[in-house]
């Protein structure tokens, strides 16, 4: 059994194509029924403002799966502490014996996300997207855009964040490492207004991004929302799209966008991402088609990037 | 971060009636209401008849809170493996970081199960208890009579087992360790004739004890059954029972002996151990009643016993 600290794994494991396709894979084969994943095991400990999320999947026929561990302890910030944490265990699926511990303290969390808005974006939006739209400023604002660029050739970024001393930061940060032409905007409306793609990236409760706000063709990925009390699209955004996809169902009506229609039908189909990755073809027929898709993170995510990064660690 | 590797847990934790009393508190916080446990994680790894389950409790309160996980492979034997395995992780209840894992190999759990028998015999058997009879040969049969010693003045040992060769080692081995009288006997009936206490201890899919094997005045413990397929006590025994307890009700009903009433409510009250705790005084009310304790194994007792190790390892 072999154990590695963040530092290792971020030595190894970074936004490329090689993880990419590792992500991609793991849609693909729970798009094709071969995965099994149970629910999110979740248990809240109120007295410190934390929680701890449990999430795993297998792969069939996959040597090895994975269950992470994430907690999210949201006064830690005044601690000095970082909120979000944990580690991933890699078990041999021959044996169940541990084949290693991923102290990752959420690295690879932060990268299986940003793979999965570069994979919907791949798969929903126009092939000539080149224009960005980000609600939030914090990492995921980054990686997101960062995983982009794998996938499509980024070349502008609209911002828009609560705080606006942030989205600056942002933006200059941005500018600086990606290159990119940025802007920041006083409003959602203004940021989204020429988007070819928009990413919500907040820890919102109320929703941000409106139908009104999205011009024709735009793809829109949600990642913020993964509790029960978060939420980013007004329904009005789902309504107006032609294609609406999320990660998992489930997960979605749990933790993600299809909340909003708890206890009845919504008035649209909702695609899985993973069949949309096996079908092999993108939902999207036209270049004026608007397309959405809800990220809440999926354990089959975690088995992968953690089978990839024990994959590098070991060789 | 601390990592303890198995023999450094065997070194410090032992059935012992300091364990015993971490164990219990973690049932009588259950009992109180304080206790945050979620359902259990499940996961088949069918193509190698393999499972893997993540338990978890927190005792509001309590500076630590474990999550354990348990992978089953029963093909592992072939392979010259154990079929049991895993691990806990100790985490701080403040800030949700890592503060150690236990490389148990399930070592705490079979510590943990047989501590759970100890507590429902205690607070469930009549007092002057001496005779048990078990029905099962393997490590449990041995566990849960080594911590039944912790609370009753047991001296007779009556034994049945489906391999009879195994009965007969296991007799042997309890009368070498224990000093104890031990009978092996042909049949389930012979076995429980005289019994004060029974612990059933098998991976049984079907009834073996029965309501007419049951003695006046007799405890049952059922500890075998832990899944969906498993069952060892015929609707007669709980029918027959004064009062009936499970370590918790809705674990009873997926993967222990309530399952038997799928779908309808069971005829008789169903307590649960950790009331029975909480109450500090037993259901029992005369020598001559049936006591019958339905344990499936609970995420508080592994925070509990986690958090026990832990205490000594560091210490």
């Amino acid at each position: 059994m072999e154990l590695y600290n963040r530092q290792q794994i971020q030595d190894v494991v970074t936004l490329d194509r090689a993880a990419l396709e590792a992500v991609e894979a793991g849609f693909r084969a729970l798009g094709e029924g071969n995965v099994v994943q149970p629910p999110i095991l979740s248990m809240a400990i109120e007295e410190s403002n934390g929680e701890v999320d449990v999430k795993t999947a297998h792969i069939k026929g996959n040597s090895r799966f994975a269950i992470k561990v994430s907690p999210g302890f949201f006064d830690n910030p005044k601690l000095g502490l970082p909120s979000l944490n944990g580690l991933m265990i890699v078990f041999s699926a021959r044996t169940g014996l541990v084949e290693a511990v991923l102290f990752d303290e959420g690295y690879l969390t932060d990268i299986r996300t940003a793979l999965a808005g570069a994979i919907a974006a791949k798969h929903l939006s126009r092939a000539d997207s080149r224009r960005v739209a980000v609600i939030g400023a914090g990492l995921q604002a980054e990686l997101q855009v960062a995983a982009l660029k794998l996938v499509r050739d980024i070349d502008t970024l609209d911002v828009w964040a609560r705080d606006v001393d942030k989205a600056r930061a942002y933006a200059m940060r941005m500018h600086q490492t990606y290159g990119l032409e940025t802007i920041v905007h006083e409003t959602v409306a203004d940021a989204c207004r020429e988007a070819d793609i928009i990413v919500t990236t907040t820890a919102s409760r109320q929703p941000l991004l409106s139908g009104e706000h999205l011009p024709d063709g735009v793809h829109v990925t949600a990642m913020g929302s993964d509790s029960p009390e978060k939420r980013e699209l007004d329904t009005s955004v789902m309504e107006r799209a032609d294609h609406f996809v999320a990660d998992t169902r489930p997960q979605s009506e749990n933790n993600g966008e299809l909340k909003a229609y708890a206890g009845h039908q919504p008035p649209f189909e909702v695609l899985e991402l993973g069949q949309v990755v096996a079908s092999g073809k993108s939902p999207r027929t036209t270049d004026a088609e608007i397309t959405v898709c809800d990220l809440t993170g999926t354990g089959v995510q975690d088995t992968a990037i953690a089978g990839f990064a024990l994959g590098r660690l070991a060789s």
